[in-house]
């Protein structure tokens, strides 16, 4: 019954927002979007909505699990192809054009759909903009797998120390990710120590830990579908001066941006308040990447927390802010933490201890 | 000096693809397809190809292991946004017009290369294309990423017994391939046991194995990129005579398609081969999925061996083999094996027992 309430609410604020935008019929296809709507997790499934009804669309391999994980829609299983079904689906729900989003769907399938006569439009993905605002339900499920990663963490600390290595840390790391109970990582976790620390998305290697090394630990566990995504750089041994310096450098540029959020400010502005603290001490080239982005049923989602970002803090949303400097062969710092937008401020969802 | 010859040799056999398509430049964005081309495997990267030069387009973060994992590719690190530089790219070749795949490129992707004056024409993906026969280099990959999920399997089966759950074994068994080198398993794996098995994508449950269960686990490993994908269906103390009658009906389609396996016949009549031993006992309805798909850096790629497909088969192709007969309120049998197609036949690559 809960499962029931949840897609019926969901179909409900989708209809609404489409008799906004004089959407007449929705196809949704991305996996995440198919998820967040009726709870269906394989790996093909499409929905059509229109006029407050649903057509969940799958095959053969799935036709018990959509029953199962999606009691409240309607599925067709596909007899043909996929996008055939998905026509049978538009016209039994009485649409003549079927609006899709525009960073889904590529040229060749949008084809397919004008060959068997359906009529198509495109939208940018409402279902995404949707999902930014994380309601109670989300909430949970990402702090949940935000403790499953703050644990783990907690647990691998007693391993990390000299002559331990970036891949023995890091298989550590993601089996106890995976003994808490997550289904999977959310992401490949990054341990990046010493030099390879420079490089802000590493991979992980097979160098081992030294004293006076900084390592950066970029990971994340996931919870029913959602993630988590934490950064933490650590210090082996003694922190040198320079070291502390970056370290502190890029915890201001974080904690400015931290203030900074809330409801109305612009993403824009937001990545400003991070990066303006490290280009005055003269780090500019040594941040080039984004200060954060959403988390949810994605470890990469909106909003975009971005120089180019055109986007708006909304209450509800998740996000991360993760500042970073990154200085070739000497190594690299950046701290990441996943912040909840409020009514009128945030509350930071991660808790670990952000010191070197 | 061995990456940078991979990458020569793969773009020349680009480009005389190319060459025989017409195709002035080639727009490359499929994170396989860079990655098989140039050996970089950062999520943001693209490569465009014109009279046999060519040029990777990535961001700040991958700003170092572009140049350390593909030190024979021109590097060009994005200063705006992602299309803008590949714009800048096609120009530095010369290039009027870019093709690209259109299974790949999303509507709203292309309509922001129009706007800033770039050419773009559709076709076929012919990287993909190339990908679907592999090379020695790519064969013995698959061969290690198979022999790491059989051990695992192997080690994994004195855990098999009644009071097991479907989600212990599951994590068991994935720490096991992760123990064996696997950057991560090569996708969620499946342990279905009792009625569960009537699911063929079915997701780990709790559900606890009992004596007289059939349990179908279906498992990869993952080495230097490449996939491997098995499946066994095993049972839990004595099989009944209606489990063996299935499970041997299962392995004389699997083994019907495996003997037809050579260049030159069709993806549609291969599918038939085992398709049609099962139809003949009645059990058509039972089997609705494909019978098999290639793998390789994707789990799922071509050739699709389905009733669908165009394809034919050709030598150098590695596809699964995968029949399954599924009956809701009873269970599953599924049996998947890995061949890698020669001259005049083919090689079963997987070696585990298929016995139930």
């Amino acid at each position: 019954m809960k499962k029931v309430r949840t897609e019926i609410s969901r179909v409900a604020a989708l209809q609404r927002n489409m008799d906004a935008r004089s959407i007449e019929a929705l196809l949704v296809t991305r996996h995440e979007n198919v998820r967040y709507l009726t709870g269906f997790t394989g790996s093909s499934g499409s929905v059509v909505v229109a006029r407050g009804r649903w057509i969940l669309i799958t095959d053969f391999r799935y036709k018990i699990q959509a029953a199962a994980e999606a009691p409240g829609s309607k599925a067709i299983i596909q007899k043909k192809d996929h996008v055939t079904a998905i026509r049978d689906a538009a016209r039994r729900l009485g649409a003549e054009t079927l609006w899709f989003d525009e960073s889904s769907l590529s040229i060749d399938v949008v084809r397919s759909f004008k060959k068997l006569g359906l009529r198509l439009k495109g939208t940018n993905d409402p279902v995404a903009e949707m999902r930014q605002r994380k309601d109670k339900v989300e909430l949970a499920k990402i702090k949940l797998a935000i403790g499953r990663a703050e644990d783990s963490f907690r647990a691998l600390k007693r391993f990390i120390k000299p002559g331990a290595s970036e891949s023995e840390l890091g298989l550590k790391l993601e089996m106890l990710i995976r003994e808490q109970g997550s289904r999977r990582p959310a992401f490949d976790s990054i341990v990046a120590s010493g030099k390879n620390g420079a490089m802000p998305h590493a991979s992980i290697t097979g160098r081992r830990l030294r004293t006076g090394d900084l390592v950066t630990f970029d990971f994340g566990a996931e919870a029913d579908g959602y993630c988590s995504d934490i950064t933490r750089t650590l210090c082996v041994g003694r922190p040198s001066p320079r070291q502390r310096y970056i370290h502190d450098l890029v915890l201001q540029a974080q904690e400015s941006a931290i203030k900074a959020a809330k409801p109305g400010i612009r993403c824009a502005e937001l990545d400003l308040h991070a990066r303006s603290v490290i280009s005055k001490a003269g780090h500019s080239k040594h941040f080039g990447h984004a200060t954060g982005h959403g988390v949810g049923l994605m470890v990469h989602e909106g909003p975009t927390i971005s120089a180019l970002s055109k986007g708006i803090v909304e209450d509800g949303m998740v996000f991360t802010v993760e500042p970073g400097v990154y200085i070739a062969g000497w190594g690299g710092v950046r701290i990441e933490d996943m912040v909840h937008v409020t009514a009128h401020g945030n509350r930071v969802l991660t808790s670990l201890p952000r010191e070197l």
